[in-house]
């Protein structure tokens, strides 16, 4: 494979990983939501997490040429092979943790998508074009979320005060570039993700802001995620239980 | 497969798999107890399970006679073909409730191996025999700490009291026989579990009370587990974890 095609593969990689996993996540809400109608809420955004996973790996895998769906990528890679930043693999917490979370990674995709809609490669501009309806549902859900709960009771307020400083030193690894990034940018597929610090930081400024909430000064960033090169203890669990059928009985199919 | 045979391995599964997944989930709390000592005395204990695990199940497997290993037997089976009693998969909790239910099984062990070495089978009682200077260590340590926090301060009273109500319900099934129980009675294999309870609430009610503790009236016992008939949620969870090395890389060998 071409060097080229190498950062194209690892771009595709931590996209599809980055939805894979926040995904899964997500769906673990299921049955277990505060009310009915968030629990549809949140299926349903880990519904759209997982569609616009199947683009992304589904390109991944043409790319790569081995002849693997964008299933083998998701159920039969372990943990050292995936590629999404470590904000999405933390565990849900409480509901107002998950909606955070949910929130600081939406508004990323939103800056994100935006700009994929130009990408040089066909490919990559329509599964953004498909994606970005999605993402601007869920980043104007996330929001309101974030801001209910925020400017919202004693107790709701300092626990999303809580969440935001567990939370926020994931947030710098989305626009910690490298090589496959400025590889991206040279050939015009994807933007340079530093280059996207400053729209997202006004636009969690404001959110964050009307949910009355104090953006923490440190700027200290956990990494190693969508680089490979570390992974929190927690992606391993959840693969376990996200890969299981897979393992238990592979090549199963309904 | 003879019908008394069927009756064996059924025993023997539910010996096997009792320590099995009481092992696993004593090992769980590897590098996180509360001191350095309680780390090691708890990853000692669930190395004791898991040692008579190995004698358990490589005696059903012998029996079974499809040549597998108890290693197979452990790593392939799933959730359903589990036969332990409910207690034993229940989640740790805190420290206290993990060493109240290690408490609550230990007690049962110990009675239970008493019997077991004037088993009729030479095997089965030299599994007991050899398990029993294990249980005998165990429940005078678990006994030991249930007492200490239970008469401690007002806060680890408090935990270990909500602890004997949450795991109260789940120590009936260890005493609910059935054909399979009747079967080894008969042979002379194993005694009916039904016939040690006197000794058993003599031996916890003394401990318990030792511990300040107020055993629940309630009567009603989940059951399900060592019947196969349902598991907790819990169980498939835990077995996604610990079987994940080998249905990941089928038949990997150290």
């Amino acid at each position: 494979m071409s060097v080229d095609k190498q950062h194209l593969l690892q771009f595709l990689l931590r996209q599809g990983d980055n939805t894979l996993v926040l995904g899964h996540r997500v769906s673990e809400w299921c049955g277990h939501s505060p009310i009915l109608e968030e629990d549809i809420a949140l299926a349903n955004t880990a519904l759209d997490l997982i569609g616009q996973t199947q683009m992304w790996l589904g390109y991944a895998a043409e790319v790569q040429g081995e002849g693997k769906s964008a299933d083998d990528l998701a159920f039969l890679r372990d943990a050292w092979d995936f590629r999404n930043v470590l904000l999405t693999e933390l565990p849900n917490g409480d509901f107002g943790r998950t909606l955070l979370r949910q929130f600081l990674f939406d508004a990323f995709q939103s800056v994100l998508m935006g700009r994929l809609m130009q990408s040089s490669d066909e490919t990559v501009a329509a599964i953004a074009a498909k994606a970005s309806k999605e993402v601007a549902y869920h980043v104007e859900r996330s929001a309101d979320t974030v801001v209910g709960l925020g400017d919202g009771t004693e107790e709701s307020h300092r626990r999303m005060q809580e969440a935001l400083e567990y939370l926020w030193p994931y947030v710098g690894e989305m626009f910690a570039s490298d090589e496959t990034d400025a590889a991206m940018a040279a050939a015009g597929i994807a933007p340079d993700p530093a280059s996207l610090r400053e729209e997202y930081d006004a636009l969690i400024s404001k959110v964050l802001t009307d949910a009355t909430l104090d953006i923490p000064a440190a700027t200290y960033a956990h990494k190693g995620g969508r680089t490979g090169y570390m992974h929190t203890e927690h992606l391993g669990h959840l693969l376990t239980s996200m890969q299981w059928l897979q393992r238990a009985y592979p090549g199963c199919e309904w």
